[in-house]
């Protein structure tokens, strides 16, 4: 995967994959934290957890934890640990998040429950949380564990509120901005306050850190939202148009009902399309037309690019350095996933 | 619901219902505490919350945890909240087991996934676990935060290990007593150990109250299981035969597997009925006149009976008081339930 010489890797890799080059042997730490405490006598547990760890995705949440305690001092064993259990928690809600919204695919594999079924699913996801948590006590820190426990809570919330925003012409923006803040930016914010807090940053820098990941959070979750309706399959690993089946309502729909209210006479068919149980491709082709049509996409873009900003401005608490440059072109890199 | 002078209502009391009168306070406090600690402001997590909370059951593991604080010493605060996060946490699993089993009722009530959908009751089992240990850190023991994080471990063992030893007829009486005590055994230890820790009990108090809420909790499931083909729905609150028609294997099946073997030509039938994945009505009525023919009811409750006894001889360590005398009773009322 690595390639020998460095100075040419950094020349092809985006700032994903030269996060993951930079700290590839932290990553590789945490992963055996993450194996080695997924282990029970009782096999299927360890083997569903090792699906969903090493279907893997992209660590963005571990890395970004390294990450925040490099630029804050160095990267000790308790900012490996951090990474370990922020991807721990990812993960267990991932295997929630299956049963929840019955998506058919996560990371571009069937999910858990689609090879095992909800019951295993919502087990080992409950076998993740205790395992997070046995972690988090071996740790020490009450502190921490709090923390853990306010973010576990408000991704919850978060997720409940996205399933009230099914199928429903009622969902504001603020709405909107509350799911995603949750469901996304909330585990973001946490990943590089952890790193900062381990590696005893500044009250500054550790609130640059989750101005950065809150903003980067939320810009991603809008560009996510956006790819639903005009990403490639392949490029993405899991089918376009998913959410739009499950009923969501994200940002590319209600601005398009802002839009064409009062000026459109499809406005009626738009609303009995957003409330209808079950959504089908062409639906999904005539919304994809008004999308264009009204171009919605490109605000979206814009707003998903003013977070982005605010994201680079945070890190202004921060000397310059290579690390942080990453950082800097990662605002930009998970917008132009869009294109 | 309580009698004013309390003789007479001990006279009428079952045991149970006699710690549900000695410690009604306290309950009050417990139930207080689970109300306020379930509050969201996405107000449909509470809703679903107070629902299991308030269907409530007989409230036997706080109830427990309680009895064995004044046990050892008194009931303070700290065995007040343990006795909250103990229901917490059968809560909890309650809500995920919901929709792990796909059981229509739970208490006579439907139950939560019936009434809000599977999504639903995983979030809000979720979001119990996570306020669980919000409790826990706010008591501040590591301690007793890790013994939380075991409990919850085994209990999900044996729900998976449960999972496995369905419409099988390969669950070896191990098997069965191995799920049994991490289902239902594991965390009845938990509320009589913590009831005893923070009330500063000895080293052997604490071992006696482990050892009768071990052997209190395993006849308990055993007469559960057995109740499963003999119990009248009214009383029982769940309809009979719910765990048959879900294809689980417990002990009554074992038994009778073992009995027929090699003796009768009605063998085949058997271990294809215990095989099928939809279960009848007719299926149920014919293994209730195999299990009569065979006579397994007794046996299993002769068998409960043993562990109800090794329960009494647990609380020798203590000296003789009304409590532990309707501890004693409570092993006895665990089976008289059967009849």
């Amino acid at each position: 995967m690595l390639i020998s010489t460095s100075i040419a890797v950094r020349q092809d890799l985006n700032p994903l994959s030269e996060l993951a080059f930079l700290f590839a042997d932290k990553i590789k730490c945490v992963d055996t934290i993450l194996q080695e405490n997924a282990y029970s006598e009782v096999s299927v547990l360890p083997l569903i957890s090792s699906h969903i760890i090493e279907s893997g995705g992209k660590r963005i949440r571990p890395l970004l934890t390294l990450a925040a305690a490099q630029l804050c001092g160095e990267i000790d064993e308790r900012a490996v640990t951090m990474a370990a259990c922020v991807e721990f928690l990812h993960t267990a809600t991932l295997l929630h998040d299956d049963v929840v919204d019955e998506s058919l695919l996560r990371r571009g594999k069937p999910t858990a429950h689609t090879l095992w079924g909800n019951q295993m699913s919502v087990l080992t996801g409950d076998f993740l949380f205790a395992k997070l948590f046995q972690l988090l006590v071996q740790e020490g820190s009450l502190d921490i564990l709090n923390l853990f426990v306010q973010t576990t809570q408000k991704i919850i919330e978060g997720e409940v509120l996205q399933i009230s925003a099914k199928a429903t012409t009622f969902v504001s923006r603020e709405d909107y901005f509350g799911i995603i803040q949750s469901k996304t930016a909330v585990l973001f914010e946490s990943a590089l306050e952890l790193g900062g807090l381990v590696a005893k940053g500044t009250v500054d820098q550790i609130a640059g850190l989750k101005s950065y990941a809150h903003n980067l959070g939320m810009s991603f979750q809008l560009i996510d939202d956006v790819l639903d309706y005009t990403a490639d399959e392949a490029g993405l690993g899991k089918p376009i148009g998913n959410d739009f089946f499950e009923g969501q309502v994200t940002l590319p729909l209600i601005v398009l009902l802002e839009r064409m209210a009062g000026v459109s006479r499809s406005l009626e068919r738009l609303q009995e399309t957003i409330v209808k149980i079950n959504r089908d491709q062409a639906d999904l082709n005539w919304v994809q037309i008004l999308l264009s049509e009204y171009a919605v996409i490109p605000t979206i873009k814009t707003l998903a690019e003013e977070y982005a900003a605010k994201a680079r401005d945070a890190l202004d608490v921060f000397s310059d350095s290579r690390l942080k440059d990453v950082l800097m072109q990662l605002t930009h890199f998970v917008i132009n996933r869009c294109n």
